[in-house]
């Protein structure tokens, strides 16, 4: 199938509030809206899917102590990162093809987190939205770029070029994705984009239409190290993140490169299959990064009860992905805000109920080993 | 909604005795006869219901030993409480809203307990019967008051002269549920209370009626801290029990403010979500707690086992909730007596069967450690 | 309904040879055929049935390590115990009313052991046949006497008399059933029992029939303690092991008291529930026994590898219950020597895969701990 | 049934290229074109099936840490094994009667493997097929040869004989099947061979066919020990490898014997149930061994992850079985050739996203512990 063939995709179109019980349940009506091949892309993951079960099975193993006589009221979600107050202590995770969810793809995302407000948007190199599509939604609220690199370093740099010129404040630096993941239910669909990729489609044959994941990550660079992470940085000028860390030895090795962030996650499952749950590994790995630089964690944020034991884990502030498009799917932009809305209140409660005010009393707080 | 509109709330009426094999079986009997929106509020819990769950599941991380040659015959199941003589090591925990389950309300279950006899009712301020309904019932036997704060000092001082004059000899101080638990069942029923609760009305916008949890309990105080054991405890002059203690921590800084009780208990699961089960927490509270105070377990009770192994791990006494609702419901004030049966007949059989004659053999008795 | 009203029990007739490719298959052929109240008598067990769960689930505690450089062949399952040359490691359990799985009762198991030969009959106390009628079945073949003690001492004395006139070589005091276990089904069933129980009906009232278990154990003694030993071994001149050790501190106490053997076993999950797996007991009864008398396990004997790990776990011997009676139910005393062939097959293959040609061997080899 | 007469068994004839999902797919698949009895006997293990669950379950004891900072880019699977330069780290397995998946036998999947290149055949003494017909597929790749001893050592000299005239290069002694594990499906099916086994026809009464597997073993010498390990060695001037190895003890044995390697395997859970899982063994089993001869794995990889983890828990290769079988059965020698390339794509993935260049990093990394 050729680029400029045209594949049938109804992406749904609706804009409305939802309601947001729990972002489970999104997850089973969105699969009602999305078109099968899309949905399956968005919330499956590699092999077995065992590492996506387990980022969520991971949260069982950390229960979380209410303390009762703390004197809390109305607790200050509030915190900063890299300079930025952001007003809640998650952000949204960079996702490629958010025109899966809804049509108004990144645009819509955007414009959810602007009307939100206070946190901070990723755009990925796989958007299917332009840079330009995307300042239409976010209208001047923070953005962090998050690149998958080519092969050629010319490119490389336009892109971080543009990237910064639309204003991205930092750099995220996805290390995990070098080679597609054992998707299975994609290979059972034959699923391809049905839409292009405008930023990174310079260096790839074919604009990312009709193509497959494996197709596109192959034409990618594949050889990562920390050489890439100073580059960027030296580069770009910018803070860069090294996303995908899962290991302390890893984390290391990016401080040393000069990374200003760790971003610990495994792609959400989406990577290598048999990997441990990521929030199993987030503790070891703050204990060496011992506050050296911030760390951002993703891979099975569903609730505030994960936010609060990520960062009693370590975590500085987390990244929040699927249940965003889920959103989306559901209610375009005010879908995006009422998914939004509900974590704040849910980390809020949570907080309350926990007996921590600030999001420095939650990074303190002990949680219980549930494995003991 | 507003107070004066009538919710149809069909209750059931029946009285009856009630043939009791597992407490288990009677939830799903009640299931049938209770109105669904008040059945999924009594039997519910918060969020993915882990912590209930997890209530459940705790049991079985410790083993009971028989011990065979005891020389047990009869076992002695009385104790004491704050001075108290029982006739078992059960009380009547503090629920809200009885008369979800029987149209009897509180007055209903004071009286299954008064016909029981020798043990204690609780009588939580959100109850749906008047203090004088519930003597109806209770005939001067003993009972607790189970305090939510109100953020106006002067109407808790009410409240707990009320209950002082209603004969309460202790005050169980809820410091766990300054907000509601995230109770998606209720969420999903758009569950309000039918009826109002008189006890608590004067320091609510509305008398409870048609209200939701979530709103009841914004408007009662969130700043919970030792200075309040303090003052309930002077102003009233009667013992201080604080309940929803889960930490070490928190069981010491009660004590350290006059607490004459440390009341452990998770609330049924029913608030902060993806806590420890109660059960859990128990022996290293009962650690520092040291003996200084009583300890009063809940969030679990079904069985006599249950009852058992709370108390070798360090409760002196337990609280029996919800299984005693689903009495109610199928029987009314006869069927809150058999269940109460039910409880002291099963922990007579688990105490002959373990070898231990009194209450403090129980307390003696070494569990089986199931994890390792 | 009194002792003379008849009770329609159709117990099964058949008596054949039987196929057993497990005995958990034997377990379910044997439903179709045992009437229902009968049936769950017999595989039941107390409350939630999780220490019933807990027997089976314990084997998964342990792996047996295939040794296949061991020089082994036609490994030899001969053992002794208390003087009796066996050519298994395994005997009968004592069970009541085997004619709940068949119209020849005891007499039946009885011959179907002596086809078998070489090994030992455990008679119940609450046999529904007589010591003639299984003599007729035994035919000489040796037997151990279980006891349930009566209130009455001279009661005792005369069922030891009778049990010793009858040629029983060893006592087997039940000490963990002063009271019936919590048997939900049972009370579902309302079952009692079809027929009489002629050995023990000098000290009930009534003979057994068309009374519930619980009544009968309530007219049995409850004060079971170290001089019971004393007083049985004494009078009766025999060996006594204490049936329904779960613990090292019971087993110190029974050899204190001059038993000659420890039984450790938890009744089949049908008395304590909640207590754990008796195989998870086992090891740390032994190290205390270490040695110094001999030890019969029993509790969830199915298959050849429980005998293999319940003898490397300390046991000089295991006896086997419910899977005999299932034979029994289905071809009576030629399904009983299926069964025993069975298990004698089956232990023999284990035996030869495991690498050990001994008894002495089996009770050498050490287990894999599949916790760690 | 005698050997001339004909057991109707349709094994699939079809020779085509399939598509590759997982392996656990085409077991779906597979089971629907088998004959039930051929499918159960290849997929079916001893016992509840016990030992074949854990050999999957142990897979998720340990999880791969992906490092995303090591500039790797197109992994070299390529190793060598008693001096065979192959260019993956797998193996063929040796199966008995490949027949009953394929009409093609053993030289269907010999041809699919000579195909694929670069890996070594296993020739099982249960062949359906001539060392001959096997050479038509196999075109002069290497090839192992793997005996069941016979008790006439005799034969055993002239089996040993014509291996080594067949071109083997290395001789594995399978230790762990002196007899039948407990096949209870095989049982179920009353399956026996529809074919003869013309390599070991020669010391059976009978020709295989029409025979069962508990009947072929039991012919088959069970007195297993070190000294035939020296015999095998020393009479066909070949390295040995010993199979079945599931413990340090028995490693220790075989090389003090002279075994040129150590095949851990508990044959796929075909033999004693209740074994631990393979991979759980392995480690110990490595520690003992440490270099000082090779480290074959078998039973249970089913991925590339499983390549992974085994080379990183001290394989020095592993062995593949069912999954081949499956891709027989659905493809012929095409279908063998298939799963060969699936794994050693899918491997190729694993080690790039793992952060592995080569199989020596593969066995330096360090895997997480998912018991703590």
């Amino acid at each position: 199938m050729t680029d400029e063939q045209t594949i049938k995709y109804d992406a749904p179109t609706i804009e409305q509030e939802i309601d947001v019980i729990s972002t489970y349940r999104l997850e089973d009506r969105a699969r009602e809206v999305v078109p099968h091949g899309g949905f399956d892309y968005m919330s499956g993951a590699s092999g077995d899917e065992f590492t996506l079960k387990q980022n969520n099975e991971a949260w069982t193993h950390k229960g979380i102590l209410p303390r009762v006589l703390a004197d809390v009221e109305n607790p200050d979600t509030s915190t900063s990162i890299l300079g930025h107050d952001i007003k809640v202590p998650f952000i949204m995770a960079p996702i490629a093809a958010h025109g899966l969810a809804h049509a108004t793809k990144e645009a819509g995302t955007a414009k959810g987190i602007a009307e939100f407000g206070g946190t901070i948007m990723s755009i990925s190199a796989y958007s299917g939205a332009t840079f330009e599509e995307i300042e239409n939604g976010l209208q001047g609220n923070p953005r962090w770029f998050q690149i998958y690199m080519s092969k050629n370093d010319e490119m490389n740099k336009n892109i971080l070029d543009e990237a910064k010129a639309d204003g991205a404040t930092a750099i995220i630096l996805t290390a995990d994705a070098t080679l597609s993941g054992n998707r299975e239910k994609d290979m059972l669909n034959k699923f391809v984009y049905p839409f292009g990729m405008p930023i990174v489609s310079r260096y790839l044959t074919g604009s990312g239409k009709n193509m497959s994941l494996n197709n596109i990550y192959a034409q990618s660079k594949q050889k990562i190290c920390p050489e890439d992470v100073k580059f960027i940085s030296e580069y770009s000028g910018l803070p860069v993140f090294v996303k995908g860390i899962q290991t302390p030895e890893d984390a290391s090795l990016a401080i040393g490169a000069g990374a200003a962030g760790i971003w610990v996650s495994n792609h959400g499952g989406r990577q290598l299959d048999e990997a441990p749950g990521s929030f199993d590994t987030l503790e070891g790995i703050a204990e060496v990064v011992a506050g050296r630089v911030p760390i951002v964690f993703d891979s099975g944020i569903r609730r505030g009860e994960h936010i609060f034991k990520a960062l009693a884990s370590g975590a500085d502030i987390v990244a929040v992905g699927r249940p965003v498009l889920f959103g989306l799917a559901l209610g375009g932009w005010k879908g995006v805000k009422s998914v939004l809305d509900y974590f704040e209140t849910d980390l809020k409660r949570v907080m309350q109920l926990a007996g921590t005010q600030t999001i420095e009393d939650v990074k303190q707080a002990r949680l219980f080993d549930m494995k003991k």
